[in-house]
């Protein structure tokens, strides 16, 4: 059960609420349908992401100073369209070029690429692709992108704010993607607004390893384990693939996936934290919370970011969005 | 299922990494356990609240500059104890006496009572009894303390860094009480970590009204219906207790219980702001997320604190808690 109306109308009646909640940080461009900056100011690069609906707070709540220009939400788990991804584009240009944040899901690819092509003769456009997710590596369209992602926003945020120029902003989003990896498990279905079931099943006792933000089937399933033991399960195959070790330092992304307790969060964070300092591996910096959701999802998912010093100050520049502040 | 090594530890291990996550923001004290600011600044009146764990990030997640000084947690559920609310009140205490927040339960209020007791000789202590709860009106213990403590905790922290006196804080904590009430409802039932079933039982299709924070009963089982059916169920009553009428101005914060997605909180926001707006309320503040938890309870509460211009810009004053920061 949910708090919903129609469900047909679900997405539209939670961005009508999310600008009437955060008036002076975004508006809502109804028709077509986007989240920009309540006022666009000085001359700088443009951030603009989308993706399916269902994953809030990303992409519409990252909107706001330090951070993205526009958000281009489609319906639930559905890419937008490239009508509505032209005109964020056309909206958030301050004459410095666009750069299309796209995680790597074949709709969003095909969209952002269209849209980058209609707007070609007027506006410049960047292309930054994250694709974070391990458990699809080595697959046919690749490696899913994931929470990662949160990341390439507030760096690209930081130094698009800081005046970098458009090959500038887009060869650091690529720089953030590829030094990230992520890896995702769920320990209960999520269930579509005005469903009565979820959308997959696990039995009682067993989790979805490399689960996707849709749900995808992932690694396989497991039986449920300590926090600590599904800690390794995310994190080595992680510092792994980023290849971690002895005095490197990292970004860490400890997600829920949309119905896990802040302080189960927290327990995952130390036990990943843990794993991490086993390695010689320091934590740099960190983001506990609830950041990119499968609308209720149960689980949580672990994004490393290889960091140096250049990212870690971009990370602590100013960011002030409905969803992530400081 | 739950990310959870012992469940006896649970509350524990999430406390280390709250300060592993935070180092700049809060320290934990083991021994007796509470969080605390990482330093303590300059002479002001400090503020200490506590209560059960299982409501993160209230309040362990509220310790910092703007907010508390202190937060003393029990075990899920249950009221910290005495010996751990002494020790936190004197290690708060700047020299100019501490405010205890105190939501209105049994346990809650006689642990800090004998807290304060105990350090009388050397410290100043006033308290703020926090009673939004409508569910509970007309009850023997009176109404419970629930969401409103969030706003107690943010207005008082700003007028407590602005240099107010000890007597000053604690009549405006109590100003701020009075004028808030609060209803929930629950539409999915919390499980307690380590367990295999819910705490309580809900039939489908059915909702609990005035559900408290521990998943206590409120007023009664109702039929699921729309968000905007719901979402007069919740505000009528709070407005009609403040009698919030044309003209008034009110802080709203639509409080999701656990695992109730950012999308529905939205819709439930807009659904909110319209009924007050048919009143003629302006909904001048707000707050919508998930701030006050009861586990991972499916449902939502609306609270209303009537505002004048003095509480709207202690509300603007700046806050840097890992839970709450503009």
């Amino acid at each position: 059960m949910q708090f919903v109306n129609d469900p047909r109308e679900h997405v539209a009646e939670g961005l009508a609420g999310l600008e009437r909640a955060w008036p002076d940080l975004v508006r809502w461009n109804r028709e077509p349908s986007f989240i920009a900056r309540a006022q666009n100011g000085e001359p700088k690069v443009a951030l603009v992401a989308g993706g399916g609906s269902g994953h809030e707070p990303l992409h519409t709540g990252f909107v706001g100073e330090g951070m993205l220009d526009a958000a281009v939400p489609g319906a639930i788990f559905s890419s937008p369209t490239a009508g509505q991804l032209e005109a964020a584009t056309r909206a958030a240009d301050r004459g410095r070029g666009v750069v299309h944040i796209i995680k790597n899901y074949t709709g969003d690819v095909l969209n952002f690429g269209i849209a980058a092509e209609l707007v070609a003769d007027a506006i410049a456009v960047e292309t930054v692709l994250v694709d974070d997710d391990l458990a699809t590596d080595g697959s046919g369209p690749g490696r899913r992108g994931t929470a990662a992602v949160v990341a390439v926003e507030k760096l690209c945020g930081a130094a698009a704010e800081r005046g970098w120029d458009l090959p500038e902003v887009a060869a650091l989003g690529r720089r953030v993607a590829a030094s990230s990896r992520t890896m995702a498990l769920a320990l209960r279905p999520c269930t579509h607004p005005g469903e009565d079931r979820p959308s997959f099943d696990l039995a009682p006792g067993e989790i979805e390893l490399g689960v996707g933000i849709h749900g995808e089937r992932g690694i396989g399933r497991r039986p449920v384990a300590s926090a600590a033991e599904l800690a390794s399960l995310l994190i080595d195959p992680v510092a792994d693939a980023l290849e971690l070790g002895e005095g490197d330092r990292v970004i860490l992304i400890v997600n829920g996936l949309g119905s896990t307790h802040p302080l189960e969060l927290s327990v995952m964070f130390g036990e990943v934290a843990d794993r991490l300092a086993a390695r010689g591996v320091e934590v740099a910096r960190s983001l506990v919370g609830s950041y990119v959701t499968a609308l209720d999802m149960g689980g949580c998912s672990i994004t490393a970011v290889r960091a140096d010093d250049e990212l870690l100050d971009l990370w602590d520049a100013p960011v002030r969005t409905p969803g992530l502040t400081w």
